[in-house]
This record gives C-alpha cells, sequence and structure tokens, in this order.
C-alpha cells in the first residue's frame, strides 16, 4: 500500500521521532503550525475513527497524553490542542489515522479551533430530540 | 466548586444527554457549530489533558469512537473532527476536561482546523533536535 505514514514506521521514509513502542509512533509534523507539532499514528494502518480499535486508540491517546506533559515541560507550552479528522470533509489528507498534538504559545496567531463557525440558533427541547437519534 | 460541566454531571443543569456510563457523559453543545456537536467529559472533575488520568481519558476517546459511529450511522455525516483544547491559550473557556465531537456535512463552512495557519518553514535535521527535546 503506498501510504507516507506506513512508510515513516517502516523506515522507507525518514522523520523526526518523538516515541514510539510497538503499538504507535510519535513523530514531528514536517509542516508544522507550531514548534513541537507532533503526530501520534498507529503503527497499524487503520484509515481513521471508524476502523481504529479500541485498544490502538487507547494507544494513541495515551502516548498524546505523554507528550503533552513532555511539551509542557521542556518548552513554554500555554495550552495544547489535539485535533483529529476523520474523513476528507473533516480535512482529512493523509488516509492513515492520526492525532495532532498542537502547542500554543503566549503571542501565536493560531486562534481557537472553529472559534469563528456560526454557532446554531437551537433550544434545548431540539437538542434533546438529536441526542435521541444518536443514540435512542 | 462552581463549574457548570460538574452541574450537568449532577442533573442542577439540564442538558441533552446523548449517552453516559458512571465515569463519562457526553451530551450536545448548547451553542453547536454543526448538527449533533457533542461534547464527552469525565463525570469527576479534571481541568484539562495535564490532569485527567489514563483511565478516564481512555473511556472519553472510546465513547468518543461509539458516538462518531452513531453519528455516520444516524445522519449524513461525511467526517468527524475530535477537538480537545487545554489551557485558555488552546481556546479552553470551560475548565472541565471536554472533547468536542464534530460531525461534517456536505457543504458544511466549517473548514478544517489550523488549515489557515502559516506553516513553519522547517528542516528534518531541525525537527529531530526538536523531538530530542521533547523526549530525550
Amino acid at each position: 500500500m503506498d501510504c507516507i505514514f506506513c512508510k515513516i514506521v517502516k523506515g522507507e521514509i525518514d522523520s523526526a521521532k518523538v516515541l514510539e513502542n510497538d503499538k504507535v509512533l510519535a513523530f514531528l509534523d514536517v509542516n508544522p503550525v507550531a514548534k513541537g507539532h507532533c503526530l501520534v499514528i498507529p503503527k497499524m494502518h487503520f484509515e481513521n475513527i471508524f476502523d481504529i480499535t479500541d485498544e490502538i486508540l487507547g494507544e494513541v491517546i495515551f502516548l498524546a497524553k505523554y507528550i503533552s506533559e513532555n511539551l509542557k515541560n521542556s518548552f513554554e507550552t500555554e495550552g495544547i490542542n489535539l485535533v483529529q479528522s476523520s474523513g476528507s470533509k473533516a480535512g482529512q489528507a493523509i488516509f492513515h489515522f492520526h492525532l495532532h498534538i498542537i502547542p500554543r504559545y503566549q503571542g501565536d496567531l493560531l486562534g481557537h479551533p472553529f472559534d469563528n463557525a456560526e454557532k446554531g440558533k437551537t433550544t434545548l427541547e431540539e437538542l434533546k430530540k438529536i441526542a435521541d437519534k444518536i443514540h435512542p
């Protein structure tokens, strides 16, 4: 399979690895939006949130937490955004599951994810109907 | 403690609950940026990614995956963004850990998280030095 992240896992493409175990790998994004912008990926090929297993998803998020703590301790990180995009409509461009860890710094201009989005006008009653559709 | 999400957990503030167990709760954001915009929170009060335990973080992400699948099946969701913000600099406004599940639809105007951010120009050598600082 011609997957760039699978090639990074195998070492066929060089990368700036932060940490790995037998299940997951963290490395730096080659197009960072901030210093220390990491990606955490499973070593096995999963496409997105819909097909990754709970076991491996757990490994991904635990490694992301550990790295977030290290970023806070090693750099002057003021905050962290974790972002996962599943599906091209959500902005996924490489179809191997990946979780972004984006350290935030005093004075950075990244803004807040979806903060400029128009908020839907709704009522609690309407929301309860939607909730019931998601999980009856 | 005067925490709005703790009050939602206790039922002191009404909410559109999607699903819960003894550890975690999913409910609809009252200011949705998309139809079905959910929040998953731990029932215990943790502030952010830096103080939440692995056990509870796992519960949060597993519930988020389950709900993502339900959104895909129940709605015409074309994708999902998961977003977690830790620290006010990252956009956190309520200081009780929460993970956003944002379903994406054909024709929505939400864009891609951080896609307009300026990408840092860097080299693999520089990235490797940064990686080594994050986890020596």
